[in-house]
């Protein structure tokens, strides 16, 4: 790695600072500290309603799992099995949850970049899995491609403020299903070197995906499996079903000690019961029977909790996100994750098919309520549109912006309050007469005193019309574009590049994985 | 009033509601309870620290009051008086505090208007006193006429989400300044029955808005001064200085028992320390300095203590709002504010010029500080851009949706866990096979479980780009039309509108108000 000449080729910085000329002025990386108090709007006998609404799922009704695996384990752990069904008591829930660490590291290939899940640590990542595609310039929705997933990538990188990869940014349709996690996950460790995940779509993408981690860090296969370095995020088949593959995927990388996030998509009114208390409820019990199995077949795995709970329209039963049904439950399923002593995952996500006013009302709701519920990792949280079936780099720019807001808004520096900042004796100087732009109080702070944006326009009506009169959209546009120009990737060995490589093309000679499924 | 011609002469229903054919369908008029518990950055030592502050700023630097009837009270009073400057010692300050009530009441011309100020309750107003007006049909940034002024008061009274008339939602500068007061608070009692305001710019503005206020409600002078049925709203000059007009103002009201807000505007960096603790302690300390003298001259007369602390940009200077800054600075003073049991005033604000995606994260950034503040009055709620320089009704109509949804948000029904709420009955008679639309538990319900948008556009792409494919600001404009097409003025007595008419032709043969200061 300290190798010039083959640092030069394999690639460049990573992400950038403030002393470097750059597209944008950004905040350092950093993992932010979600300093305050958690709202929570269940009462304590609330919390215990979920809870055991939630238990009695688990006991009364059972959750379906569709892998035979886990059933045989089940069976083997004693709860009531039913063809697909499985029953388990709450005490036995208790115990396996108790192994469940409260928090954990992940460490990706560049160990700068190791993440810290759970405790007060407030997480953010890029917009994963949509289907298609949109920005300003082709003005159109289209299925996405190879290259604008790599663009995404590129944002992913760049942004100090973005501190996982999720899946695809963007689903590049075209390339063939069969070898796509080996392209996209080969482009996903060049251009970052940040955490990545893996889809829990079949054994043999789970397992291209832990090898190409692997080699990417220049671990051993024992290194590997030591501590975690990626995961993998699960939704289940609401109501109570978990499906094949998802289990099957995490399972693999359970016994591997890698992370897993599962989070249940419950739309209240549809797979959920209309009241959002219910689709808690019953989105706790969703997530709880898979990280239970979790825990039997590896006591201590790190499992995150997720919520994906929100509602659908009444007039047209679409999915709608940042409304307020929407924050109240990923508060409470907040207050669940704290009874159950799990990290908490969250998103951000909204229902506008543009990146306009719409888009960033619902995206501020769902990014706020997810720091009001003390979530440690937000997903989605940047160029996420109509539900999730666009990915948009504007968007993603913009998101940004407000992220970036948020991790400033949690550093106590703003509202510390010593005689430093009670700033008595300034106020005297300056007195009822003057201002205090030119004092030394100021000089000396105002450099660093407030949050400086990169895309928000703060000037003047004049000022801006001067310069173009571009709505936010339009600026982002122009940041996108020229961060893609000045994009440099993070360096890697040139001999890890090759195998890894030579891993991609040889999966690929093999058929890579079946798509039959 | 009950007589059906005379009602249908002077106008038609105020608001409406459901269950009317209205341009929107939106949530009926209610006084919203914040049930969150406050978001407080200051620990409790920084909450006495910046009270220490504020009360050495009082008693050793002290405040100019640029009004000599208040230098006169102030000496009667026993405070240290030197030229302009008062200082006044902090025994005395929490005295005249002690008077002050925690909250009121607010009675306008239409008693079911009735707004409460203080406690849980939480209010939102419209935009007040930019110059300017834009809207997206005209494109550019103009002076603001009458015309507009009167078609941002009618979204004012027809948005049951707004509680209360702020200043003019645009200053009509069409209209000589002399007689403005007369001419646009005239339209805003037929136009609006909600409680309006009186800027204290002169005694002879003060004197006529309080007349029209009284004649306008059909009260005697007796009934007028019994409780409160109107308020001004003064600022500061910061640092540290109160000018003539504002504090005769706030003087004449205090004497006839109405309401008075004081929201110092201490920008940090500029005319407030460049710590945001130190400009909330001066902010603290200039709107106490005012309270406490209404508090002497009538113990008692409800005061509201506001905050307008947001920072500059450090490249230009500017303004702006919506900021991590400004967030904390609202947080801040909630805490100050409830530490001294006074009700608070925020605001909506931003620094974008036109109602795009960075209007709607700036707004939602503000709005959200005012609920996490628990702020009981929400100045500027709909319809500012430009940090306050332009009104506009697309924004308008736009933060009416975020107002809304926050109004949802705080019913407690969403969270609500007994038994019907889990729906463990519901989850078990869906099973893992089936949905929740067609059962009981969810027809029962769907009406009225979820938030119902208006100007949100919740349809897929597809759906969207077929009808127009309308960004958010243009969906806005086009429900700004329909209100103004079928908007009705409230009703209205007609030997009351009679008497105003009467008041406001003899106010202007007499000259209006002097406008040489």
């Amino acid at each position: 790695m300290a190798d010039p000449k083959r640092r030069k080729r394999s690639g460049g910085r990573a992400g950038n600072t403030r002393r470097e000329a750059a597209a944008i002025d950004q905040m350092p990386w950093r993992l932010p500290q979600n300093i305050d108090r958690p709202t929570e709007p269940l009462t304590p006998e609330g919390v215990e309603a979920v809870h055991d609404g939630a238990m009695r799922i688990l006991e009364e009704i059972g959750i379906d799992f569709l892998n035979e695996e886990a059933i045989e384990i089940f069976k083997e752990a004693g709860c009531k099995v039913d063809g697909e069904n499985v029953k388990m008591d709450r005490e036995w829930v208790m115990e396996m949850l108790s192994h469940a660490p409260s928090d954990f590291h992940i460490t990706p290939r560049n160990p700068d970049k190791q993440i810290h899940v759970g405790g007060k640590t407030m997480l953010f990542g890029n917009v994963s899995s949509p289907p298609n595609y949109y920005d300003i310039e082709q003005g159109r929705k289209t299925p996405g491609t190879r290259e604008q997933c790599a663009n995404l990538l590129k944002l992913t990188q760049y942004f100090n403020c973005i501190h996982f990869a999720g899946g695809y940014p963007v689903e590049p349709v075209d390339v063939h299903a069969s070898v796509r996690h080996l392209d996209v996950v080969h482009d996903k460790l060049l251009l970052t070197d940040k955490v990545v995940h893996a889809y829990s779509l079949g054994k043999e993408r789970v397992e291209d995906v832990m090898e190409m981690v692997r080699i990417a860090g220049g671990m051993t296969h024992e290194e590997f499996d030591a501590r975690p370095h990626m995961y993998t995020n699960i939704n289940s088949t609401s109501p109570l079903k978990h499906d094949e593959p998802m289990i099957d995927g995490c399972l693999r990388l359970a016994r591997r000690g890698q992370a897993i996030f599962v989070t249940p998509f419950t739309l209240a009114g549809a797979m959920a019961p209309v009241t959002m208390a219910g689709a808690v409820a019953q989105s706790i019990a969703e997530a709880l029977a898979a990280i239970v199995l979790f825990q039997y077949v590896r006591p201590g795995v790190p499992c995150v909790i997720g919520t994906f709970t929100s509602n659908v329209d009444m007039k047209s039963g679409a999915p709608a996100f940042g409304t307020p049904e929407y924050m109240r439950a990923t508060q409470m399923t907040g207050q669940m994750a704290r009874f159950y002593k799990l990290p908490m995952r969250a998103s951000g996500s909204c229902a506008a098919n543009v990146p306009d006013g719409q888009a960033m009302w619902e995206t501020s709701n769902a990014l706020w309520s997810a720091v009001q519920s003390g979530t440690n990792i937000v997903y989605h949280a940047a160029g996420w549109l109509e539900g999730g079936l666009i990915a948009s780099p504007e968007k993603f720019i913009m998101d940004c912006e407000v992220i970036q807001m948020i991790q400033r808004y949690m550093e106590p520096a703003i509202t510390a309050a010593g005689p430093d900042e009670i700033a008595f004796d300034a106020i005297k100087e300056v007195g009822s007469g003057g201002h205090f732009f030119g004092i030394d109080h100021t000089q000396e702070r105002y450099e660093t005193a407030f949050y400086q944006p990169f895309v928000s326009d703060w000037r003047n009506f004049e000022a801006w019309e001067v310069t173009g009169g571009m709505w936010t959209a339009e600026r982002a546009h122009r940041t996108y574009k020229q961060i893609l120009e000045e994009f440099e990737a993070p360096a890697m060995d040139v001999a890890i590049a090759d195998e890894l490589r030579e891993f991609v093309e040889r999966r690929k000679r093999e058929g890579g994985a079946p798509t039959d499924f």
